[in-house]
């Protein structure tokens, strides 16, 4: 039956657009073959796991190999398709190397959806969101999501707010101001659609500030009184949402 | 008077191991002269903030400049000696890039130590405690720290629990078994000691998880069904730490 392709950290899996199914055969894209035939080493038999977002997760093997490429074919379904909670992070975008990072990690944390955004402060001034989009791809293939979260092209602060779905609660990082411990608020809060917000290294304008206070749907939360980097401040509110309001609860 | 120095995210916070104190004058080492002069371009009556995590925090002018170095002055003392919650990360050491990343979020998620334990499975052999006293410090200057977290020379799992101090309980992150939700578990906890201790990629071997439950103060704890990175699970954990019984609390 070919052996399960393992590496440090578990076997193979990937995710594939195309519809998954018993006996449905799947071309992997141009990396991903690259990556089975010549990093892997696979042949014909091998066994992988594939998953895309939307037909659960697929024990699949290796059916034919050429020079270039390689067919997958579905063996049985090992997963039933599940989300991630129904959380957002809106984000002020970071450099390179803290951009892959905050992708990476949001991704394992299970966030569902990565908007970034530029507030004024914002010194990034272009989102790679290719690059963003292959960075959410590998960590939900090596953190077992059986979902890639949707990576959104970046929008300007008023074209966000403005756009602001009512329905869904954003918790606004907010350093300079009086608001509450992120966990005091999360207890209390009620399960709904929520976001995460953060801003850039040097923080939101009071106008900023102002502007988000102002819409129905947002709380401010405080994450202490020292200076976190960007990612950093990211990284933490998603985790202690996962704790306290998401899917890491009994 | 001068200027106050200062860069995006706020002025120059400094470093220093000699003693602080009224009219104090201090002598920068190489590297901390070589970035006032040459990349601030620092001149004789500038200002900027010095802690050397006894004193308290001072504020200091440039009171002479040569060459290759300078001499500061302690001006006034702008805030009190004060200690971050007494949290320890206990981890298994992750490669180069992900372990400056580690190194620099968990000062500014406020731990008090950072020890290097090899489990097992770590695939990393070696760990730089020059290189992460560096990281450690640049994180604590930049996160408003008065204090530098200890960073300990890497130990072995039995050395680590045999000489464990049977005062400090151990959050232990387990992804493998039937640990509690982390939330769950401290929002129950009483205020103590606390350390937080997460394994490396591939996790414990069962002989350290049943090791490490056999010692009388650990509480196995659970960061959801996710596999997240060595590095993620430690960040992640503190944070939640920080948030539910640490100084993130109001």
């Amino acid at each position: 039956m070919g052996e399960e392709l393992t590496e440090p950290g578990g076997g193979v899996r990937l995710y594939v657009e195309a519809p998954l199914g018993h006996h449905v055969r799947v071309t992997p894209d141009e990396g991903q073959a690259h990556y089975l035939l010549h990093v892997m080493r696979a042949k014909v038999g091998d066994l992988l796991t594939l998953f895309n977002g939307r037909d659960g997760e697929w024990s699949a093997r290796i059916a034919e190999v050429s020079k270039r490429t390689c067919v997958l074919e579905c063996k049985t379904q090992i997963g039933a398709q599940r989300e991630v909670p129904d959380l957002w992070l809106v984000f002020a975008p970071v450099k390179k190397t803290p951009a892959d990072y905050l992708t990476q990690k949001a991704t394992e944390l299970g966030v569902r959806v990565l908007q970034p955004v530029f507030t004024r402060r914002t010194i990034v001034t272009r989102v790679n969101t290719d690059r963003m989009r292959a960075n959410a791809i590998e960590a939900a293939e090596q953190s077992g999501r059986v979902s890639v979260p949707e990576t959104r092209e970046a929008v300007g602060f008023e074209k966000l707010l403005a756009h602001w779905p009512a329905e869904r609660r954003i918790f606004f990082c907010d350093e300079a101001g009086d608001a509450k411990p992120i966990a005091d608020v999360l207890r209390d809060a009620p399960d709904e659609r929520c976001a995460i917000f953060t801003g850039p290294e040097g923080g939101f304008e009071s106008r900023e500030r102002e502007a988000l206070r102002a819409l129905a749907n947002v709380t401010p939360v405080s994450l202490g009184t020292r200076i976190l980097r960007a990612d950093t401040a990211a990284l933490a509110a998603l985790a202690v949402w996962q704790a306290i309001k998401g899917d890491w609860r009994a």
